[in-house]
């Protein structure tokens, strides 16, 4: 029963095969070798850009923090919901890659942003010209950080508010993948048809082992998100390893098969705790998250028979009132097996 | 004949089967994993050092910034050799981490500091009080950029001169194990006991994938150290998989076999090389690598027949007079063999 | 009718002059003359702080934002309220200074801190670990952007929740003297007395031509604060016309006079105002802000009258309806009359 | 005898007077006065640049700092002599202000940079590509640091080389009138008609209280200005009085009037110095500052004297052998008298 999160899994066996493959002999490092290469062009096939620049990382904190930088100003707000990774997962990162760069919140329900709320937000920053800071880029997060997702209308909706200030958007995908095929979209009605400019793109939660494509759909900040990306010692001397992770979780659409089996383990759980007496769902289970409150005893017993999963927020305790309910957080992952969800539903009931 | 870099190497085959059987089911994520713990013990055991705070980064770069970051202030002058990869190959990146930080020049033959030369290079910085920046850190590159390395006694010559002003030091040990098995003494009295503060143990040029380990003797700064890693976004999640490459790396002294092997192989090419009429070496071969000249007419069959090295610098022609001499770098690693130098010579001659 | 902001007034006359009277001669550069040394001993003598350290900056931005470089890590979360001048109207400088921290916002009436959502606030952040942004320090404002004051008291209340935490408190003084006059208390009543460890000491907007000062009442970051000031460009070398103009500023409690006359301006104005039909004021007038609100028939007189003061906030219109009541804010000064309140006053009626 | 600092001396009374005329009512704030704007239009009626940017600090680091951002990236080198200002005395604040960019040192008799040597610089980084800090500006002080100047021409060779790489040029002309009378030449062929693209415009050593001008003469970048000097700190909320210096400054020429005054001082000195026997010029002296050596004894007789002036290197004793050379570094001012200079040729002889 392993719902801490999407990260506790290993590698998908595909991935770890094509690491395996990638060690024959010696190549040119740094992203000069075929593999690298072939994945390039591989990530413009498949989000129809083939003028996208395409660079690899290996985590989603830096794939996000260098794509702030690289669309934002030191003075500049990034408008981002409350929630949002890049505001309270990733210890000033952002802040630190863009030089000092403020983050501006915005409301709205299951940690997306609304429309009308991102507008008045932005209109509200930089009224005071010199005084303030200034308006500078859209983050949205997708699938979001309480599971919910966006549609390509729903992303459309918030770029077109972007676009109304001429803002450049940035999507955090490291739940891309969850949230594609729970859309049923294209990679492209998703990002830059709907006006996505900056796309991190994850692979490490959805079965890789450590790497993330930032993908910039208008390429002319590419040279800049190169050097940005050295200056944090994120270029890999032996970059096949990030490449070839890459190719096998494309390869053969398998990052989709992995988020659709994860998606399916997730939406199982999440009926099968909606159909328990006191329990119920905090947001809708839309990608490879389930929010969901259910009674302390319940809580206990699953933690008891090892149930690995977040109190959510953290600051619950499972001392108290038995029937009292406590809301929790369960991931489901590419790895995740109906076993384990049988098992956690029959303790839940 | 592939000499073009450390790094163009693949992963030795221990360390890729490390990493696939790190890769069983479901374990802790950023470092909390019985293998992340593992690894810290087993290199506080092999440095002798079981107060030392012990990080994994992915790259070389990352662990020699993050550590400038920990050691000094963004007014804190880096008293380096003008060869450094800190000054020399990294983009900027220890400015960028520590905030602005000024790196300061020191000659030396062979990219190692000169002690006098570091006296004299430290007392005239920060004269001016307020006006100047001030006295920060020193780091030492060990192996040097030029394949010499420095013995204990020389490392603790440099620190004695820090030490002269209170100056922690920093070891950039990206060829670590290969200085180490050339200079024949243990991990401790290479660093803590020469009195060096952080050490930058290189894992990825000597046959890991993407590993480093920053080694903070004195762990005073750890939680410090801990935050700078993750703004910078060099937290992995999946972090067994760094563990996993330091483990294989690490297991039966295997990071010492590989090194004695890169550096034997270094030995064999220096000396064939030297025994070219024509032909001379630029400095000594103290580690894996090797620096010579030799005519341009042996360079123009070398290419012909597929050798991979770096004329160095980088700024000299094949085109021009067959006898000339042009100097070049040759990097060995785990992975050379006997054969690619015996080709190499045989073309050579 | 000059209520746009105090600082649209001059120069004191005694402060010119005092200007005037430091310009005799050669001194030393950089704080090292006498006049320089005995403004520090003065205002250690007024905060009956014989150990602070003190420094003068030309603008309150400097101050504040050099503040909180000493007093946070760029790791470290600056509590302050969503109106503070840090936060709306310093164009981004603490994050510039810091190094990338993050304003984490309080909410309260009158641009107050509540203390009871200072500590959620504070509880809040930080409780992920290395995930998130550490607790760093607390910044109030006294006199608030809203024109109330803090008493020791209250100020006290915040001290004590961030001691809670172990934070250090930053007090922005930039209207400081106006609070302190209102409150009734000591200057160390008001400050470390009641728990702050240092002061944004204004002197610009009450009758000083550019400078602030800055009282770090725990001397342990001193040199760390000199170093930071002479980055940032603020160490002027002719520092004795920053010391003349303080110590002018402070002769003969000329800085609490000043205090005095511009919060009894805004008393005359405020109760003026509210004796008005259709007029109310939108937050108690405690120093030398009056937030009111009146028909908008009443500001097209004055504005056609040539009264300057802002609506606020800046995106009401004066065009429509004429009975709409539109909020305004009006700033009195050290140089405000009572015959330009008597003026403001027989346009509103 | 005061020759420590051109900064020792006091405001001109010209531009106390012009302080004090400005002192009059109220203006708009932050430089929307009349008198800020003025003065903007004066500096580019003098630099025949009338769609230059023009913007007002207070010190001369904070207009080089905030300059050298302007003009390059974090990754950029800027390259400048080295004993620039910019390198030697302003405690790292270009790397501050710029987010860590590296000062590449250029060399050059008299403090000049050699036009062969900056190419050679230029050439030499870079070269790398990606690994490397990247090409990024060049900055040339006059007068230099050595009381050297450069003529028209001097600094135009420069530009060209500059151009070569498509590099901009900033000019720190902290002693900017005392080049250009020097020279004798007009305020654009010493700027942008040679090739400059941001200036410098020194007040304060030459008779202000503490303002500089940078000027931008190709204004793109103009905004991006404002918002660094505004996060800076640097924007006065009274600006009226950095404008009333400038203003005094300019008025009739005063500005030109004091540099002449000051060279013509150390004229005289360096003249007289020369005619001493054991004494010798350092450097030829070109503006306001005289380097010279001579023996210990007449240094002894002369601070016994009370003179004022640095030994410089500061390294050096006044303990020693009698006849041994020291060399000094003696500067004149707008307030240097002709009895100074007797007196302290007097002691010399």
């Amino acid at each position: 029963m392993h719902f801490a999160s999407d990260n506790t899994a290993g590698v998908a066996p595909a991935i770890m095969a094509a690491l395996s493959a990638a060690n024959a002999g010696h190549v040119a490092s740094y992203g000069a070798d075929a593999q690298s290469k072939a994945v390039v062009t591989r990530l413009r096939e498949i989000f129809e850009a083939p003028e996208a620049a395409v660079y690899l990382v290996p985590t989603g904190t830096a794939a996000n923090a260098l794509s702030c930088a690289a669309l934002t100003q030191p003075w500049g707000a990034i408008f981002c919901h409350r929630n949002a990774h890049i505001e309270e997962d990733e210890c000033g990162a952002p802040e630190f890659y863009t030089g000092g760069s403020k983050l501006v919140l915005v409301d709205g329900a299951d940690a997306k942003m609304d429309p009308q709320a991102l507008r008045r937000t932005i209109a509200h920053t930089g009224r005071g010209g010199i005084h303030n800071v200034q308006r500078g880029m859209v983050s949205i997060t997708n699938a979001t950080e309480a599971g919910a997702i966006y549609t390509p209308e729903e992303v459309a909706a918030l770029c077109a508010v972007a676009q109304e200030f001429k803002l450049p958007v940035h999507m955090d995908g490291a739940r891309f993948a969850n949230a594609l095929v729970s859309a049923g979209c294209t990679p492209a009605e998703m990002t830059w048809k709907a006006g996505i400019e900056a796309l991190s793109f994850g692979g490490t939660k959805n079965g890789c082992m450590g790497v993330e494509a930032v993908i910039l759909f208008d390429p002319k900040r590419a040279w800049e998100f190169e050097l940005r990306r050295k200056r944090g010692g994120h270029l890999f001397s032996k970059h096949r390893f990030l490449a070839a992770q890459m190719a096998g979780y494309l390869e053969g659409d398998l990052w989709l098969d992995l988020a659709r089996h994860a998606n399916a383990m997730a939406a199982k759980l999440s009926a099968g705790i909606s159909a328990v007496p006191g329990a119920h769902l905090l947001h809708p289970t839309q990608a490879n998250e389930v929010f969901a409150a259910f009674p302390r005893s319940a809580h206990r017993q699953l933690h008891a028979a090892g149930a690995a999963y977040y109190l959510w927020p953290f600051d619950q305790s499972l001392e108290g009132e038995a029937s009292e309910p406590l809301s929790a957080r369960m991931v489901t992952s590419w790895a995740t097996t109906e076993e384990e969800i049988a098992t956690f539903l029959s303790h839940l009931k």
